[in-house]
């Protein structure tokens, strides 16, 4: 199989790479949803982060990649085992999966032969502790999103199917692509994810010449292409290692915390997750510059990607979520 | 597993807080709907109240969490019977839970494999003597939800399903958190819980700065924060247990039944449901603040969240629900 | 489990708790329906009922209860016979009970295990001589209940399905519960119920604090109350008694259904069952009231249990059923 | 059991009894509508029909019910066959009953044990050389209306479905009850059925005390009541044999069957089955009147019953499709 | 069985009997399309060339009716192979037929027994070199009817499901018959059937008469009447084998070809079909009447029943489809 | 079965053969879609097509026709690997073919037999290197559309279902033919095929008259008229096999690239597919032409097929789409 177009040669489209890059460093922030037309290379972005990501330390052969030995679960029934390094581990949700694939199930084959109820772990086990693509999420039905949601924000799975009764953890960012012109996501679904991003293609003619170059060169002359590119991706994944690391002594300036709660309260927004997601993504973003501390800057540089779908629709108001988010930041955080 | 956020540490949202302890101090009290916006931490406090519950005592291994060894059913096939401190069982209800894990069904492995017809228990046998969580119980479908209201109601399960004819003990408080803008629940099925709360996250700068101080805290210095708020969780644990014994001893002043039915016929509420829920909610108010009877003071202080999910609509006037509970409340036990 | 509420204990609601004694007398004069707004105690009194009613004599173990040894199907396969007394049957019809739980069906054991085609009664053959409870009727579907209407009527429950093909006596009383503001059953199945009632809260204060008195004291001091109430139940079950015995000598004086037929025909009711029903009822009233002769005072005590189901709806007449039945009787049987 | 209703006992309704006799008389005039309100005794009808019909010879055990040993299936299985006599089968479609037991499916039981496709007839082998009752035809589908139509108009069931294809013998006459209240047969299904007729309470208070006093007689004092119609009941039967040996040696009279098509013509009736119907029931009335040609006066005599069903609605008149029928017969066999 | 109704005793029809006749002597031509209101005897018709077809060599037992035994396809598993003479199919695709015994399908039984995954044939093989008769086609869902003609027209049937992987030849006329009343089939549905033709009762009472009378001497003298028309039927076959051979000899008149193409652009025909199928249709229609070479005559006769269903509607014509060919007719082909 | 018409002796249409040349040379094009009315030959021309297509060397008996050794997968269970010349595959898509045999499942017999799980691939495998032909694409649903196209534009199949999780590749050209009145394609499934063609029958009597002849031909005279066309189609082959070679070698001149983009952005193309097809089927083209370089007269000539499709509709121009672009090629490429 053809290595996937590499992160850095993508060209623009920075708001949805910074976005990626921030859940990079900090998971906990919680999911992205990328919005675009057809085209704009959402699917290409995603895939490219796949093959950036730093490895993971492991269990070999654990279907959960537990980190330690003794997170192994004991339906696994793993023999031996190995803590070796892996890739971050980015499943793909197939369309068309059936339900017991991604939640897992009882074991057909163990039932059939041995008589024995055994769990067989689904794409929910094998995304732990990395990412979970869906294209085209809004053409999911809600109740499979609230699942996924449901599952990423526990950080653990529970399965109660088929006389079955297992709980494994189950923490990954989850990533999501849609169209907006293919129906919405209701707001209690946009409300749960941590980030969203906008991408068009470019409208000017040097950018499309250059997208068109680069996507030529990529399918015909292939290696030499990955080669081009390949220190470019090695230092982004360089500074997310040493985001994360960083992460754990970043101090929140005083009045921070004040910032963001006046900020949402003057957004309107409802509810509290929108002010945690934002603490974290500014954290997290700082962290990706090496500051040491969160201030006010930090703050307003992801306020859009943390806020823009959280807002009510303000029939008053044609500009859109982004702007108005801009609009009140200048205000609020002038 | 992370420990849940302390129920002592949560900011304001008193009605709901009061509300699940009551229901901790008489379970027949029925179930608890807690009504908010998106974001209120509707699930925070009920993961909350489970963390704080008095253990129980019950035999070791028992399906339906039987307190005596006699009452073990012959079907759990159990060989040895112990009786045990465990905790109060607090069962959550997964999105996509198949209804033969809800009410239990036939056992697959025992039928395939020895040709055994035996029967399987459910969540209903789980939560026995505890509590069983529906998160957005109005996406529930309503034959759902009037199944488990059916089995709360009754207190056991029967279960009549392929060729299984099966009856077990089944009392729980269930606990269901809604949108409001998601959906409503049919009047027959909100009369049938015991008493709702409504929730929303604070307008003011000062507890919105706090809520986020405290969740950040706890999400980043996990161990401390527990620490700190492990006290407080306690004396609340106490008096749950001082309150259950009060229980019995109760008096119930003159006059205070006359005074309950009086207020329900003011508000025209149809059945009888409201006045013996508001009586048993009135009863364990007492004992929580350990007084030594019921009296109109106690009455008036559970009237919103006993009756306010009972009241028809009345299309002229506008004031909410909760409102002209209160209001006639002034008038009739001025 | 606790003991039902008594029967005799209920507060008003004589003309539900007169027709089911009236069914209790004659089996044959078919299902009660019971009508009336949510947290009436329609379902209480129905339960208190199964306590009342007296023993009936039948064989141990058989799965319709037969009375007599010859009467135990083959399919049966039940050894040893003996004519015990047993309590007269009352069945529940859970909610989501599956229809072959139902009818009955094949026997899943024995067919995996041993390759054998056996019937597997339901809930019908458990019913049979006795009475068949479902809570909400006018939530099931139309043609279950309409299935056991036929079946209550023809006293027989006839299975043609997965290859099996078996008949058994399934004579039992149907009552049914339902909410006039969830939805009416048609015209068609109303007409097959022998009987119907309404039922309401009381309104006025003493009562409504009577009905809460007696619930308390039968939740909080269970044994005592139930003591309290024995010998009340104990004498309507023998008068059941000896009206079962009067009812095969009664007289059925000249005239009165000469009454009975200008009644109906003066109500305009379509087919023949209003009629046939009334003379039962009032015979069985007669019965009840140890009277010698059934003459035109039953049949005016009962003509509105019997017949107000029956009445097409009058645009024109804005009075209930009820009250439209009652006015006939006036001037018919003057 | 208890016998049912004696057929010569039902007042009244003379229209459907005689419809009844002529099919009894020639089964292949096809099915029998019956049309009417909810308890005008159409089930009773047909059920007092069954218990009247002469017996027929067949061979012991066959699942059609073959004449003779010859014509056996080679599928039934049969070990020893011995012709004897029987009653003429009267087969019920239940209600909810499976595709699989109208057609016959495959031998679950023999896969199952032993590996074998072998075929088990379903209700329309039963039904063969008999009568198939439906009770509310119009609650069926269409597409089973439509099969169980074709199976009695081919007189034979072909059977394609789980790996099987067999075809046998299945001539019935089709009887439905249906209430014209609750929703209409397709033209295309009414036109196949070959007689219809209409029910109804009676209107004067006379017929309905007598309809009440039997029934209560048929229901209380049971042995003295069957006992005291048997002799009617068998005289009916006499006539219908006789009329059987009569209908080969039957005359048409020169000029009947111009009258016929005259009749049909003038009628506007679309296709030929009225007129085929239209003779043979002239016949077989001729033959239960035991005279020696079918003349004009048996065309009159039961035009109504057999094209009433088959005329095309007609919006500028009025008149029910009976008396269309009725007036149109006047003018043409003035 | 009774053998069917007798070909050369339908009275009228001749449009339907030729077109039945053409495809018999080229089934390349294509479906037949039988259009007609209830009772016209469009069933009759069909059966009765299933009678009146010549037979056809065939391998005996072949499960696709092979014409040679290098041609019985392995999945039959035949073991001796012998040619023998055999009744042209006609196979009734009854109604509720499966899919799976239409297209064929995993042999359950050696699945079952034997672990093993064979091919167990349908109604399609069956079908092979005759004909496949539907009763009601507008009643079949579109996807079925699809199917049908693709096969029909492909020559073979492709079956990929559950695993199995199966191709034989399925060569087949098709023949449905329908009611214009009763919904119609898709424009592009109608263009894949080669012929169409349209049958009506008769409106005179001459023909009225005879029809009812050869019905009733076919019902009550079958043999007799059998006999009477057994010398019509065999001349009719011998002509169809005589156009058989004529087929491959015939020449087509300079000129012919033009006509119709220049007759088909006339009348708008989208697609190339009606051309296709006119040119088989005069041909066919030539070898019928012993021509020996393929003129206007014949093309003229047959445009009618080749042509008349492929045609779109005209909104402003109020003239049926069979009007405006020939009107069309009559202009290019003066 | 007989030989596919010949792709040389099809009349006119060169659009539709131009469009599937240059697929042939250059498979990663992308699909072609075909619309047309019906009987204008679209699957004639396809599968004439499938005839004259050149060979491919791959692994005999590998289920995704490998084309060497090593990528054989291991799931094929494949003992001998022998690399041999092969037909390109050309995989017909069934009507109703179902889900599991695209993809691949379980395969039944191996689970059955030896309890073992192992993965039967299916048409997705077998038209890898090849294509998939589907009829009337518009009458499939979105969502199987979806998944083709998703495979086709990955080259693999990402199977995980029943407990499978597989992965192979399935790179190949989708071919649907459609018609336009019978509903639409979304444009997000539009936008992913490669180019499209429009097929209508000609409109002059001489072409018409030359379709007619050679089909007619074609059915009466098989052998002669398949050698006939026999050379002609050796012809195109060994130019596509010519053009596959320069392919690689093949020059792009300054300034093309400038000019797809230009175009692009003129025609208002919302993503970047359109410009990378173009660049492709232009690249294509000049090979076919054996040009040494690409440049603006190959885009010029391809860019009508390749960009139709992806237009949003213009209320305000009447023009078709083909039209539009045709205008903007005018404008822009002048």
């Amino acid at each position: 199989m053809k290595a996937p177009f590499p992160f850095s040669a993508i060209v623009g489209q920075d708001e949805m790479k910074d976005a990626l890059i921030l859940t990079a460093i900090d998971p906990s922030i919680g999911g992205v949803l990328v919005f675009g037309d057809r085209g704009t290379g959402k699917s290409t972005a995603v895939r490219a982060l796949a093959a950036l990501l730093p490895p993971i330390r492991g269990v070999k052969g654990c279907p959960v990649n537990s980190a330690r030995v003794e997170d192994v679960p004991d339906w696994a029934g793993l023999e031996t085992k190995e803590v070796v390094e892996m890739p971050t581990p980015v499943v793909d949700l197939p369309l068309g999966v059936t339900e017991d694939r991604v939640t897992g199930a009882l074991d057909i084959e163990a039932a059939l032969t041995r008589g024995e109820k055994r769990f067989e772990p689904g794409l929910l086990a094998r995304a732990n502790r990395g990412y979970l693509y869906i294209d085209e999420v809004n053409l999911l039905e809600d109740h499979v999103v609230d699942l996924l949601l449901d599952v990423a924000a526990s950080g653990e799975n529970l399965v109660e199917r088929e006389g079955l009764s297992v709980r494994h953890p189950a923490r990954f960012v989850l990533v999501g692509s849609g169209n907006p012109e293919e129906g919405e996501l209701r707001p209690q679904l946009l409300d749960r994810f941590g980030l969203s991003v906008e991408v068009s293609s470019p409208r000017e003619l040097g950018p499309r010449i250059e997208v068109l170059k680069r996507r030529d060169a990529y399918d015909r002359d292939h290696a030499a292409f990955m080669l081009r590119w390949q220190a470019e991706d090695a230092a982004i994944r360089e500074r997310i290692l040493a985001g994360r690391r960083a992460l754990t002594e970043l101090e929140t300036a005083p009045g921070t915390i004040e910032d963001i709660a006046r900020l949402c309260l003057a957004l309107g927004a409802d509810g509290l997750r929108g002010e945690l997601t934002l603490l974290k993504a500014a954290r997290a973003y700082a962290a990706w510059r090496d500051d040491t501390a969160v201030v006010r800057t930090h703050v307003r540089a992801v306020a859009q990607v943390a806020l823009r779908h959280r807002l009510r629709r303000d029939p008053l108001d044609e500009a859109g979520s982004g702007t108005r988010v801009q609009r009140i930041v200048e205000d609020v955080l002038a």
